[in-house]
């Protein structure tokens, strides 16, 4: 993070010619805080937009212990050509925290010269870390990366996120009568493309095959188009050639035209209303306003009229 | 709707002496499309607003066909207390397609003394829809309806809306192996604090029973706090004391202040988004903007930033 900065067509060359040293600084460029580090971003993006697009984005989520990271590093097996694994965790702590910045995770996977691993910006709000996670993406596959794989931890908001940016969202669950995935919000079902049973070996066999089952049945109670259900071993390496099979017939790249539609209009509505909530007349006025909506004594159509008039 | 308008007095003193009359052509006020009409309206709710609160408020929802108005009518005989029954229906055409306008249902629930009926605004997009429901709920419970019921058709936004401003949210489905639920959408589950398969008689008892064993394990998979799920028949009147006293033990009016919040800041950002949106420069430039992403000519960012600089 110290180095200094490199020209706008020496980070572009770099990653054009697939120079990991120059991607992973550009990816530092793009999460920078700071504000003069956003024109070079910006212009770079541009620059290799006409580049990126080729390649299948994968999402994947699950609760802690579901074994995400090792589930990438068995399955990277299967994937031909180059991989990149990003993470979008901003739940983390400032240090140490995040998903993949723990580096006895994914070690023989980050000295795999097929892979780049990248950890999440270490800090932010999701709205942040997001919108660099997307830009890293679109980095990764100016570099010629062609399997993008963008893990996050299934708790929050940032599956939706990570939905919203990726062709296949894989959700990954442990055999067991649900209690895994108690931490998940219900929600979750609605962004599922694929469900992964992970750790279908040894003593657990029978126990994956049932929830394969289970999960199955409660899918289609709940879906018309229920997504497959699978089941697979990080361990013994059974189930994952199926498992990439189904990720690649599911992943549909059709959604992206969407998806950029989408981030474009989230971005606009977002400036929108930070412009307006970081007025100091705004936000005083609303601290009263939203005392008098909790307390009832005006209704919430009121307060937003009274506060919308406060804008000057 | 061809009736004048009342004075403010007379509208809210009517609506205080539980005249049925008056309360009905005050929801008419609150539908009105006219802009002359709205500070009445505001005020007659800002009037009210002392009154308004002291009631359950009982959201419903399920495909067309799962028996919605026939379980009200059936349900209302266990509810003591006066009862108002609302729809939400903004896919409904412009004439005799409303969920509740067709006069053939709720009948005798229309004629009860204890009980209001009102259809749906017969047109307009969902958030004036929800937002005259909103308002309506507030005008019933001024004129001192004790249980409400906001009935809404489940396939489209409309039930996050209807969850978004009752205490309790019903689904209400059909035995059967979930073909039934097959048009609503996976989110659903999210929202829902109970389920209720209707029509569990006659031969269905045990498909019904099945059905409430497959739901409940189902939901188990995918949430920390299952929501309940219970059998019942209008037919029969089986299993509808049992429903109410769930509904009554679900309900949650301690979210109201949340809900209340969450109203006036949508409120606050559709009005911002909205008269950005309204701006005829804005709305030409946004289209070859739009069609730029679509075919990644510009990044998503690039054009929101270039869109909020057309704003004069």
């Amino acid at each position: 993070m110290s180095l200094p900065r490199l020209t706008l067509a020496a980070y572009r060359d770099g990653i054009l010619a697939v120079d990991r040293v120059t991607l992973a600084r550009a990816i530092t460029l793009i999460e920078s805080d700071l504000p003069a580090d956003q024109p070079l971003a910006q212009q770079l993006l541009a620059d290799l937009l006409p580049h990126t697009g080729r390649s299948l984005r994968l999402g994947i989520t699950g609760v802690p212990g579901a074994g995400k990271s090792t589930l990438i590093e068995a399955l990277s097996a299967q994937i031909e050509g180059s991989i990149a694994v990003l993470s979008v965790d901003p739940s983390s702590p400032a240090s140490g925290g995040s998903i993949l910045g723990d580096k006895t995770r994914m070690e023989s996977l980050a000295l795999n010269p097929r892979a780049f691993v990248r950890p999440s910006p270490a800090r932010g709000h999701l709205g942040g870390v997001t919108r660099r996670t997307r830009e890293t993406i679109l980095l990764c596959e100016a570099a010629g990366f062609q399997t993008i794989i963008v893990e996050t931890v299934g708790v929050g908001q940032s599956e939706t996120a990570v939905h919203g940016m990726t062709d296949c969202f894989l959700l990954l669950i442990l055999p067991g009568a649900g209690d895994e995935v108690q931490g998940m919000k219900r929600g979750i079902l609605e962004l599922t493309d694929i469900i992964a049973i992970n750790k279908a070996d040894g003593d657990n066999l029978q126990k994956a095959a049932d929830a394969r089952h289970a999960y199955s049945s409660a899918l289609h109670l709940f879906a018309a188009t229920a997504p497959p259900v699978l089941t697979c071993s990080a361990l013994t390496k059974a189930g994952l050639p199926s498992l990439w099979k189904a990720i690649q017939t599911t992943a549909n790249p059709a959604r992206r035209s969407a998806q950029a539609l989408a981030w474009m209009n989230e971005t606009i509505n977002e400036s929108l209303i930070s412009s307006f909530e970081n007025q100091t007349s705004v936000q005083s006025l609303r601290r009263t306003l939203e005392a008098a909506v909790r307390q009832g004594d005006i209704t919430p159509l009121q307060a937003a009229r009274q506060l919308l008039q406060a804008k000057p």
